[in-house]
């Protein structure tokens, strides 16, 4: 079974995510596909504001990342500045060999809220670091990251996950179904243990529900 | 202790969140104060669409709460429409006593997405049903529910809202610390418990991130 790992560097919960996707896959015998996506890409196409953008929303997601991160003994750190741009990031982990995707994108989340000692992963220094961390070339990442089909690999995937339901990060996908959200992962869990509460006819009646009203 | 528990009766997790929130007071030896507001003030203060409005969003809402109800042993069922107008049911809720609240708004989460025999609160018959159930005077109630003062009282109940820093429901307020979120009761009842995880200085270092990238 293979879990697509939709995210973006920006978002704390896809960090939060990463942190604990892997134990929870090896719990059922899953392996994680990393799908790096544009999270602007989604707002963009949704026409909706990411949560830096609500004032009050950016403080409580801080407030409440940080109480997650503690209760989960994990680092998080403010990043030198947020929001950012994620994209060279983003096209390094589409550049890296498959088998070493893993430690570059745990390199690249330490270099942007964890414990890193070179860190904001929009600069090619932090991105450099990162990719000796995970044991790679930083010469022919950096380079490869600006291919042309590396810059499409992202508009692309970015393209397919929407096509695919994704409307925010982090997203697992389990064949055909999403769980989107840090705080679904419970839900994730019941689902690949055989135990998911939503039976199979229980969303139909929900489809076809009619709006009345719209603003 | 006072829990300020703001709701809109549109969101299917502030239903999710009432009919915990009163066993978490009790806990705590805390009460609860039921705060309506209209979803759709704060979502147009914001520029923001809500989770109904985006296709792929929508249907993830139904199956996450679907789950949830489930593992929670609460029925959920599809309103006869959605979104709809909240507006009488909000009022009729400012307008009940303050002993009746509690019992009206447990109705008249009921029939929006409970079991109730009369369902759908955009139509005055399900209120009256409502206010029945509650004990309270149908017609008394359906007057008093559209007297100018109730409706100017719900307007500022969203903007008192939206100025101590409300931007979905439910969220609960002790305070001036604010809980977004059905998935935000388990921080709740460790903020309550004297165990909040969120040190006292832990967001300053947070609050001065400076943006560096913005769409």
């Amino acid at each position: 079974m293979e879990l697509n790992f939709h995210f973006d560097f920006i978002s704390p919960y896809a960090y939060l995510g990463w942190t604990q996707i892997h134990a929870l896959a090896e719990r059922h015998g899953a392996t994680v596909r990393p799908r790096p996506l544009l999270f602007a890409g989604l707002l963009n196409h949704h026409g909706q504001k990411g949560p830096a953008e609500i004032p009050a929303k950016r403080i409580w997601v801080f407030k409440d990342t940080l109480r997650r991160a503690r209760l989960l003994g994990v680092p998080l750190s403010p990043p030198p500045s947020h929001p950012f741009n994620p994209l060279l990031a983003l096209r390094a982990t589409l550049a890296a060999p498959a088998e070493a995707q893993r430690a570059l994108v745990d390199a690249l989340f330490a270099a942007t809220w964890g414990d890193a000692e070179v860190r904001g992963v929009d600069r090619p220094e932090a991105v450099r670091a990162a990719a000796e961390e995970a044991g790679l070339d930083p010469d022919a990442l950096l380079a490869q990251a600006q291919a042309p089909e590396i810059k499409a690999a992202l508009r692309h995937g970015t393209e397919r996950a929407i096509e695919a339901g994704v409307f925010g990060v982090p997203t697992v996908g389990v064949k055909d179904e999403l769980f989107w959200g840090f705080d679904a992962f419970d839900l994730l869990e019941r689902h690949l243990s055989g135990e998911d509460p939503l039976g199979p006819d229980m969303l139909d009646r929900f489809r076809d529900v009619p709006a009345s009203a719209n603003r």
